[in-house]
């Protein structure tokens, strides 16, 4: 796990030591200082130090040498992982993939329903989709394969109740993926700037960094379950451009990442009148869509249809607002992040934007092609009357519930816990909750030059084997600390850990 | 397909239209003009023009409104894509897959091997792979799945007797992917320059486009079965720095693409010894190892650690020579490309530099987790005396000879053709030949503002519904026309449609 540098804090593989401590004068053409600096700025802090310390814990417990550590099993609350966590995948989706994979199976019919539980309806999805795709193992167009497209534009127009079209809608490797071809096209300069929440899920940062153009941070409303503050969007902006920055789009993520938030209606036709009077591309980060615990999902894309309808569009303000609108398979209750799919529906770009779009993810040949499957079972699952229907639709409800009551115990410990304070769990696969820390706490952190988030997290890790991720990973109001968990793993038993491990640190502190 | 602009050959999809001829003025955020110029010079040209013109056949054939075109069928031989053009992927590598999606089938061994011909081995290796991934619907670590990394250092040893580390291997959405990477941390500014072979693959130059680095171009040697010309090499080197470029990396590729040559030995010590002298990163694009048809494979980093192990290493000069090498799951007789997957050995690298590749990478979290798999199976395939032995055997021979056997079918058409001249196919998927159009053809391309290759593709494509990439896709000598072709297409009836073409074409220009 290379990620430390030679004064990191980790210890460094054996084949890294060799080649710092060589005797041999540095000869080698790239060095910290003279690599891509913009990588060098990117910050990810979700798989950082922690999560790599966290990975050396479990080779440590998972090898027989983890007698000595204060715990016995290693938590990682710190990425959105749900199948690494134990949730099972959902079954027709697997059984139309395990078809795509060896079609010889399209032939064993009877015996797979006979002995594998496999219904009607997984072998005529597979064959459907194996005559749009031919092989999973051959190149899709770029775009991805036009029948999942077609799947895709069905669902969103079940979805919202207004059409959608095929030819606007692209494939990707996971949402992060889309988010990477757009942000490329967006960026055109150092002057480029971006509207991204704070906090935020850091491949926005990072991506702007990456390509060396500017984040154009706005705030969160944590006091009103991290709405959306338009006049915060506005100042940010206006002062933003006071600065010469040539702002071109506003990220949202809603149901929100880091935040658990979910926005209500009145949030996102907000953003969109700003976004039309500022003429900003609105990206929405839409992948938590089916994660929503109060009240429902209201998408960006039906938002804008109904404004584009009404009595506010006369002078046609809205007929061409940007909106690039990204769903994913990692989250909700499909969680095949693994399987790198997902997909991104621009609507209002100009059609030669569009094509250097295209051109941009046809160097990169084609999403996954099995992913692209799994976005196919995703927008169009078992109906209701269809033989996988019943199962498909008790797995679903299942991990909804379970997702929600953790959710609710994790909340419920944190209104418990001392200095803890924690909007209720709204929608996605997280809490952010602020803590204050003893003013001894955040010294110590400072004497080790580190933020008090960070050093409760370490902390935590060190004496519990839960991996959680500082504030600062996400951006954090000047003067708050938060920490962003998952509530993702089995059990409550874990929660139990963090409660105990934050009384103990509170009164070493205090 | 939208890559045609207003003023574009092809026509435009209606969504576009519609757009491109509303009454409203331009409000948009963005347009041509104002995105990231950097996409805007990025050429890739295999998936350009004439792939999306092919497209547009191969659907109005589908749908029954192909009567007017003079052809029946349209052969994709622009794209290295074997399971769109029938090649049938390897049984034991779709059995182990068909498990990892549903491991639920492992309860079902006895019936399977009874009713889908699935052996004992087939179960455990899904087994073995679930141990280390979970789930493939998992994240697996950033840099992959570490016994997935194991499997590929294993297998490294085995092929150049000198071990690897799995800690120096990444695995990666397919090479394009890990190409990207590395580009992404190696390109420091707009006067980084990357050495790149003409003609070349374009990703090469795609990514230090989309990057704003320089692509210092050599070029390979026709003559001599596109073998590298070491003194065209360092005189190129030299002209960059003279031009006061920082060049930093070398590309190979090999075996060749598009060129269809197949490094020897000395090749490869010679840009070694090069690379060593000038402190040059080698980037070795060795995707088509297993595609050779003359000799032997030789690997950049048995090259590397024979030097070091030499007599000329007595004063160390090799021991930092900083190498990457790139293998794929998508070529060779696996031909999985829609799975993509890949990986790449680093060696020489300073521990900081791939501590900020690590980073780079987890931005976009993981490579997609089937591919990985697929990885594993291709370095470790069944070994003899293993009870799925005598089919993969049998399908890889078979696989690599009818290969072969049309790879010869079609250099001796081009042999046969006027004015065409062609290498004899050595390695990799391609046929990269000459062709020398009469003037009066080269005049007609000019007149519509296209090379001679370029017009003569698309008269091809027109003509007979066959799809090949002009030379000028890959970069070719300043007077000088070729074009590339895959010999993937099943049958040789295709090949007859290039030879009356092509009689026709030179007796109309004659």
């Amino acid at each position: 796990m290379p990620l430390a540098g030679p004064n990191g804090a980790l210890p460094l593989p054996s084949f890294m030591e060799k080649r710092l401590f060589s005797t041999t004068p540095q000869v080698r053409s790239l060095n910290i200082n003279n690599i891509n600096p913009h990588v060098k700025t990117a910050k990810y802090a979700v798989r950082g130090e922690l999560a790599i310390k966290s990975e050396q814990y479990k080779s440590q417990i998972a090898s027989g040498k983890g007698g000595d550590l204060p715990f016995d099993s290693v938590i990682a609350a710190n990425i959105g992982n749900p199948q690494q966590l134990d949730q099972k995948p959902l079954t027709f989706f697997r059984q139309v993939t395990s078809l795509l994979e060896n079609p010889a199976l399209l032939e064993c019919q009877e015996v797979l329903e006979k002995e594998a539980g496999y219904q009607s309806d997984v072998f005529d999805r597979a064959r459907t989709l194996l005559k749009d795709v031919k092989s999973v193992g051959a190149y899709s167009q770029s775009q991805g394969a036009p029948g999942i497209r077609q799947s895709v534009a069905d669902f969103i127009q079940r979805r919202d109740g207004y059409p959608a079209d095929k030819e606007s809608i692209y494939l990707c490797a996971g949402a992060s993926s889309g988010v990477n071809a757009l942000m490329n096209v967006i960026c055109a300069s150092p002057n480029t700037g971006v509207l991204v929440p704070i906090p935020q899920y850091p491949l926005y940062t990072a991506t702007l960094a990456l390509l060396n153009a500017k984040c154009v941070p706005y705030y969160l409303n944590e006091e009103n379950n991290w709405g959306t503050d338009l006049g915060g969007i506005r100042s940010a902006l206006k002062k933003a451009q006071g600065e010469g920055i040539d702002v071109r789009a506003v990220v949202v993520i809603n149901p929100g990442n880091p935040t658990g938030g979910s926005l209500p209606e009145q949030d996102i036709n907000g953003i969109l009148q700003m976004a039309a009077e500022e003429k900003l591309v609105v990206l929405a980060d839409e992948v938590y869509q089916t994660n929503v615990f109060e009240g429902k999902f209201h998408s960006f894309k039906k938002g804008l249809r109904d404004l584009q309808k009404s009595a506010e569009n006369k002078d046609g303000k809205f007929d061409d607002l940007e909106l690039a609108s990204l769903h994913s398979i990692s989250k909700g209750m499909v969680g095949e992040c693994g399987h790198r799919g997902g997909y991104y529906e621009m609507v209002g770009f100009d059609p030669e934007v569009v094509a250097q779009i295209y051109k941009f993810v046809s160097i990169m040949l084609c999403p996954p092609v099995i992913g692209q499957c799994l976005v196919e079972t995703m927008v169009n699952p078992p109906r209701e009357g269809s033989p996988s229907y019943p199962l498909y639709r008790q797995e679903y409800d299942g991990i909804f519930s379970s997702l929600r009551s953790r959710a609710q115990a994790l909340y419920t410990a944190f209104q418990s816990m001392e200095g803890v304070s924690c909007q209720s769990p709204a929608g996605s696969m997280y809490l952010f909750p602020t803590i204050r820390l003893p003013a001894k706490a955040v010294a110590k952190a400072k004497e080790m030059g580190k933020g008090g988030d960070e050093y409760y997290c370490l902390r935590l890790l060190d004496r519990t084997g839960i991996c959680i991720v500082p504030g600062s990973g996400f951006g954090q109001r000047e003067g708050t600390l938060h920490f962003r968990t998952t509530f993702l793993a089995p059990g409550t038993e874990w929660v139990g850990r963090i409660t105990e491990f934050h009384r103990e640190f509170m009164e070493e502190f205090r």
